[in-house]
């Protein structure tokens, strides 16, 4: 990790004036190489975006996805305790169990995709707080989550594919969003793991209550993070800082991960440009946060089972453009006629 | 193969009586296994519609994805000497060297995909005529290239991906399309790779004349396709027809490939109930083809390059689909709690 993990909010906010911008040379060399490869211009359409969008956030030409790592952050949350999710809070433990284990749909997805896994836990035994009655954390425990995120950005590695795992952590993810964003808290709420009308009713009202309850604390991102969110979320947005530092593109996942990727957004408007969203959940919050951040996502796939299983399936498609960068023959090497 | 090659028109209508159809035994056995498996029923989207899909079409549970075939099909068409395309008609035989050198992006996602590719070429010197002067083949030569693309389908592969090559065949796919389902010939007619304003009024107004011209032959798909298709065109409908007759699962690509087949379609409304349409292509036309054949692609990448380039994309997304469900452990394995 290139820079001190942070301990308070005053020295995440010092390290948001540090970001490195886009690598425009390298941009420009991918843009340039495109223009001569045997297709019609821009005819690999999004695949030729990404080799631009990696080449400017890896600041190298040609750009190269050979050691993809997927990192699965696990949290508790006190607002599974209200009967939000159609699982029990257990569950989260057991499920970072499987990931060890390999039986999770990650585990298939990483290997497949000749990616790294890794499964960070944050005091499972320690969920936050029920954020209906108190702040979800203190200052100190959500900075603590986000270093502890920060260190997931292991050097060498080309991209960081994001995930989590927290029963409950959608209802977190709307509280945020309706923070962050406005408008209604059904605008933000789903079924989240499938949960059933009366239920959703539920959320949705603990949702609204909440927002209403810490409305002073609304006009700071941060500060919405630790009344709202959770550790997970709290350790995906300092992954995506570090992986900035790092020049390391990332690759968000579905509605709570791109949620907490939100809190960054609005922090800085410029703070998630080395990101890209896999894909679009079907939690319906996720393409209102997508529209909110200015993001097209990859693939829709009716996903939504979160632990990175969307972030992990953009791999191979960030490695076709990076193959067909890179091996395409050009109009003049091929002897192939152009237009005319 | 496991069909005679047909030689008439005849024979090839015999054999839409043989296909067989789906294996749902096998289908109902992926859709068990997906329900016990770690994740919220229907959490992994279409990842799970797409084991059912093979298990079914492959007549096998578990599906595999483990010989994946690409076929590439080059064609030359009269009509390209009318000014259609971008490019002259001598790029259709260059770029099938490029495929053989492997300089094209076909090649690298093939390779990538961990997919044999094979290009086969259509008499490249003898293009079809101008369709619209006259139809475009005869019907032992059209026969006769349905024969060849029958040939495509060899044992051993569980997933056939089809794509072509053919300067000139955007007009030709929007001519079948105004044939078989009507509409107006700018609902059909697009950039293919990459005309102006003016070329682009020019190819729907051939393409107008042309289906006014063989008006008389409209009501049967076969005599469609023989006065205004291609001959990759035809051997394309013949890959997807004998891997039916093979239980192969077929991929189809973009707008050309997709109107090859809907003259199955057509002709036998679950005639392409084996095929995956991997991408919608940016040729306008695909969409509303799709809408008519009633498929929804798995990709949407702004893509129009043809030469199966989308259909290899769909590979590794099958891979995972059946990795996830072969792999994944069942809530029982690993003692997570279900719902509740």
């Amino acid at each position: 990790m290139s820079a001190p993990a942070p301990t308070t909010f005053a020295e995440i906010r010092k390290l948001l004036g540090e970001l490195p911008g886009p690598g425009l040379k390298a941009g420009e060399a991918a843009r340039a190489r495109e223009a001569v490869l045997t297709k019609p211009p821009g005819a690999l359409g999004r695949l030729e975006e990404l080799t631009l969008w990696l080449a400017t956030w890896q600041d190298r030409h040609p750009p190269r996805v050979e050691r993809p790592y997927i990192a699965v952050f696990a949290g508790n949350h006190g607002i599974a305790a209200r009967g939000v999710s159609a699982y029990p809070a257990e569950v989260t433990q057991q499920m970072v169990r499987n990931f060890i284990d390999g039986g999770a749909a990650v585990n298939q997805l990483s290997t497949l995709a000749g990616a790294d896994l890794r499964v960070y836990e944050l005091a499972l035994d320690e969920p936050t707080r029920d954020f209906t009655q108190a702040p979800a954390m203190d200052e100190d425990d959500c900075a603590r989550a986000i270093a502890y995120g920060m260190m997931a950005v292991e050097s060498g590695i080309d991209l960081l594919c994001l995930g989590e795992m927290g029963i409950g952590n959608t209802a977190s993810a709307a509280a945020l969003c309706l923070a962050l964003f406005g408008g209604a808290a059904s605008d933000w709420t789903g079924r989240g793991t499938g949960i059933d009308d009366a239920r959703l009713a539920h959320k949705t009202a603990l949702i609204e209550a909440a927002a209403a309850k810490h409305r002073a604390a609304m006009s700071d991102p941060l500060e919405v993070l630790r009344h709202l969110g959770g550790f997970e979320l709290a350790a995906i947005l300092g992954a995506i800082l570090a992986a900035r530092l790092a020049r390391t593109p990332v690759v968000l996942d579905g509605f709570a991960c791109t949620a907490a990727a939100a809190v960054l957004h609005v922090l800085d408007g410029h703070g998630l440009d080395h990101c890209l969203v896999a894909h679009k959940s079907v939690e319906p919050g996720h393409a209102r946060l997508l529209k909110r951040i200015g993001k097209r996502p990859l693939l829709d796939l009716d996903m939504r089972l979160g632990e990175a299983s969307g972030s992990v399936l953009a791999v191979p498609l960030l490695k076709a453009a990076c193959a067909c960068h890179s091996g395409m023959a050009s109009f003049a090497e091929a002897g192939v006629s152009g237009p005319g």
